[in-house]
């Protein structure tokens, strides 16, 4: 294979990439000065050691220089000040961020690093598993609710039925805990018309006074 | 005009049929029997007489052909097992059809007609604000909660705003009511990642444990 | 089924026309003044007896109310100046307007009624082959070119073949005849980049110098 | 700026891609393991060192590692047996392998680089107005037609424009030239009721016998 369909070939696995628009990036690169490749490469070869996986959240940021820190602990897990009786699962580092955006939660994440397809056969290889148990068993005595915070489709409701059995058998005969779900609704932008029933009825559950 | 104009017009004023589409229609007419079209120039002539509009909600309904209902009254506002405390606010007929499906909702209704544009200048225009006024006069001592249930986007929240002030205005020194909306969070198919911060917090409010 | 219904199920055989939007006519027509009504259905009354089909190329037009004329044929039919050598056998009457309004062909036409899909049983139900075959065989000593202008897709294509074969058939051992096809080439808006093999190929034969 | 908001930035500026999905790419990246990062940097790293800029036609090309080819010549412009009288200028890249790969081209080719938008005042800094020159000038004798295969629409028919009256002045008192473009017509898939008509005037004019 050429070096032009090799490189199409590696960008054409980017999420959301096909062929025709792979090959667009190569051209693109190829269109560049050779120093505006070097700080692509550079960016890419350091991407690894400037940013540390967080050993409790498992989420991805950027890591301090300064190496004193004994393990790898983010700002957010580090943070002594937020509640520590809450903490909440997503499935991945861009929905941490869309509710750390949102500025309305103040408890600890985990990032379970996808979620379960149904009748999925083997989901410790899709999911996080062992460490979201290590930090429950690390976390049990704080924490009072885990908020399963999974995206609103059949994916998302398959991987909370799958976490809520999962963490039903680590609290056997330990402390109670809750286990919680984001609220259904209108999302902004919805029509009523085009509502479905369960978004209609959570919506008049819910609905604010 | 020719008539293939003429009707090419009329039916361009159809809900989203634009100019192309409506000669399509033309076209179709012109390909079906005269007696496929006689049957829906039938149905279009006894539509006004065939459906009544309700005096209570103002949603159009088939009307019984009995006739000895003293006043034009919908089913839905004729059945006292309905609980009298609740009356629902919706902007369309298809959006009280939505809300009936999901069969979550046991109260009585008002078409409002449509939802009010930001900046309107002539809101009655748009909307039916004096058969809401005259409604609620009659139905004052039995509601406890009117819900607005608009859609969750601009107009919607203008139209809700506006229905507020209205709503307290009428019971200013009267009885006590409650004005609910709608509860916001993940809609059906919403991803984290995409959602708003107004929806995810109010996904977090109402979470269901 | 009450009349929202049947009227509902009406427009949803109108092209183009989901159940969702034909009930948005319903209440659209609910929401008119009776005499809008009465506009529409006049119309749709008066279509078939305003509007004739043309006896030769059985497209709809505008029939005058004269009613002199001895048999129906339409301005373009009865347009002595026109070119008698070509024919151009279109799909619908909507492809007659697309041709007579880019100005650049001067023969006569023959609306076809429809296309073939491959593998069609019975194409007589589909397309008007016997009327195609009385104006040929009516034309025959004039015309000297057959245009077959079908939509440039499979079910063109398939449409085309059987023309040919048809046409080849009647013109056995009669005059000699042409039958051509639409020219392919790069359609206003295409970028060479996504044009098919059989577009460029034709891109390049027709080059204009 | 952060490690992942600074490679977040670089891929926004890839073709087509917004803030959403380069942060998307970086996520990717991380996720996977460090020698799949090395690949992909080794060959962005190596892309200029592999890949040679012909020196006629301006195309990128895997250049052979043997090194005793003493001006960098792509394999299409090396090829003595390629017709000599015809020469393509084609926008990009991507529209030289889209020609190649339908068949039908036999001359020679060159990659303009681009495309002039109505109004540019700086032609010479989107597109090889000096390279094309020189590469004319050389080819004065061979070439008898030039072929402007630009996009179907307004920035293509600008650029023709443009090319033709440069291509004009080049020619002045020297051999005599044809200058040529890609017919338009139907491009495959295209129907006749949307056709405009410039397209449909092509079609008629080219029509196949």
């Amino acid at each position: 294979m050429n070096p032009i369909d090799r490189l199409t070939e590696i960008f054409s696995h980017f999420p959301g990439i096909g062929p025709r628009q792979a090959k667009r990036f190569v051209y693109y690169l190829l269109s560049r000065d050779q120093s505006t490749l070097d700080i692509l490469t550079e960016n890419i070869d350091h991407l690894k050691q400037d940013i540390a996986q967080c050993n409790e959240c498992k989420r991805f940021y950027p890591s301090t220089s300064s190496g004193q820190v004994p393990r790898k602990i983010c700002p957010t897990c580090a943070d002594e000040s937020r509640d520590h009786s809450l903490l909440m699962i997503v499935p991945r580092d861009a929905d941490f961020e869309a509710i750390e955006k949102s500025g309305s939660y103040k408890g600890y994440y985990f990032i379970l690093g996808g979620s379960l397809p149904i009748l999925e056969k083997e989901p410790a290889k899709r999911i996080r598993i062992s460490d979201l148990q290590n930090l429950i068993n690390k976390k049990k005595d704080a924490v009072k609710e885990i908020i399963l915070a999974m995206n609103a489709n059949a994916e998302g409701e398959n991987t909370s039925d799958f976490l809520r059995s999962h963490i039903k058998d680590l609290y056997q005969g330990g402390p109670s805990i809750q286990v919680s779900e984001l609220g259904r609704g209108l999302s902004t932008g919805s029509e009523l018309e085009c509502a479905d029933p369960e978004t209609l009825k959570n919506a008049l559950l819910h609905r604010t006074r």
